[in-house]
């Protein structure tokens, strides 16, 4: 597969936890920036409630218009863990154990301990392929693009190296970023007119608070370092013109 | 209007930093508790980028299903501050200078200091109602049922008790949680008989890791207290059935 092709991915946060505010998602962040490291852009995330008619019409609308689709959340032993059967359903495919997870769960759990609630965790979709979970046994597993992760950080963030020889990327998304003394709407003309002469490369502005001091970070994004490198110099150039100090964060 | 009818809303989170990983988003937590303490529940949740069509998109198809949109980001001086521009489009509005913010913006600044850039912040679509920005000045807006507001957390934080007035929510969702020392698949199945009994209560399950020690917490949701009661007692019942440790998280 060529290199030059864009590659994007959505990530669909499945959980009753994240909506109600109890709890701080992060998986957003660690699965944004490892795609981002292969060169797979995310386009759209979404954090949609432990209904199954939901889970199924965001698989079914998200896999037709991304290259990728990561899902979080929902593959546990538990009555609100149903991202599996959601996804057979979204499918079409039968859900039902699936005899490699049953071997791996039944040699990781000590004789008598692969019981009756662990053993929900190995019914899949049919002929699901599976991703590996180094950090507590219980595998997720991908249909065709959809890549079902768990919702627990620490475990999701230990499959992804399992997964990287999964997922083919584009090119890496670059970026580099200048960080100002200074505040938004003292720049705001000059980039506008740096970004309308690089079209091409994405040019965010970001006020930050730091140490007791203002600041605007810029963010610049590409997969192209010479282009990126024009556009810092034509920054770099108006805030010398400004007087504007650049600092370190 | 009553309390008793259910008040849903959706959040549609506006910035690139989100999706590259580059920012971590709290401001889903932060406006989730908040409406769930006035009643409102979060149903979805979109993470999309600063791209006009995307937004317009997004903005009309969410304030279509949702009694409210909430949005975060994109209100602020730089190019990449669309979202007004977008929801005029989105309601095929004017969008045009707003006198009320422009008189607020004039007297917050200091006579010269309300330059071309921060100019950009009061263009907003026609007929917007302004929601007060107690700590930078520039105010959010609505537009019927979509409230826009910054993406800077703490600027955020310090508009809601302003805005409290504007949203009617129904009866508060009220949770209750009980932490207990086991692993989910010990309680899986009992859990799942609680859950089939009381169907109306929404029972999440998930899994920590706290002091070196693993433990499940049980969030019991509901506009109902009586009905929370009821499935704690039933959910005590198991755990001391098992001698299960119940502790304190």
């Amino acid at each position: 597969m060529t290199k030059n092709i864009k590659v994007n991915a959505a990530i669909l946060i499945i959980g009753n936890e994240i909506l109600s505010g109890r709890t701080q998602d992060t998986n957003t962040g660690t699965l944004a920036t490892w795609l981002n490291s292969i060169g797979v852009k995310v386009n759209e995330v979404r954090i949609i409630p432990d209904i199954e008619k939901i889970i199924v019409e965001n698989i079914n609308e998200l896999r037709k218009i991304s290259d990728y689709v990561f899902t979080t959340g929902g593959i546990g032993p538990t009555h609100d863990d149903i991202t599996a059967a959601s996804v057979a359903k979204a499918f079409g495919l039968k859900y039902e154990v699936h005899q490699e997870a049953y071997k791996i769960l039944e040699s990781y759990y000590k004789p008598g301990e692969f019981n009756e609630g662990r053993q929900k965790m190995i019914w899949m979709p049919e002929n699901a392929e599976l991703i590996l979970n180094p950090t507590s046994g219980a595998p997720g597993f991908s249909v065709k693009n959809v890549y079902c992760l768990p919702g627990v950080p620490s475990i999701l963030k230990s499959m992804l190296g399992g997964l990287k020889n999964k997922i083919v990327g584009g090119k890496p998304i670059l970026s580099h970023t200048i960080s100002l003394r200074t505040v938004e709407s003292e720049i705001a003309n000059s980039l506008t007119k740096v970004q309308n002469e690089n079209k091409d490369v994405e040019i965010g502005s970001y006020p930050f608070f730091h140490a007791g001091k203002l600041g605007v970070s810029i963010v610049l994004r590409s997969e192209n370092q010479n282009r990126i490198d024009k556009c810092n110099s034509q920054i770099l150039g108006f805030v010398k013109e400004k007087k504007i100090e650049v600092v370190d964060r």
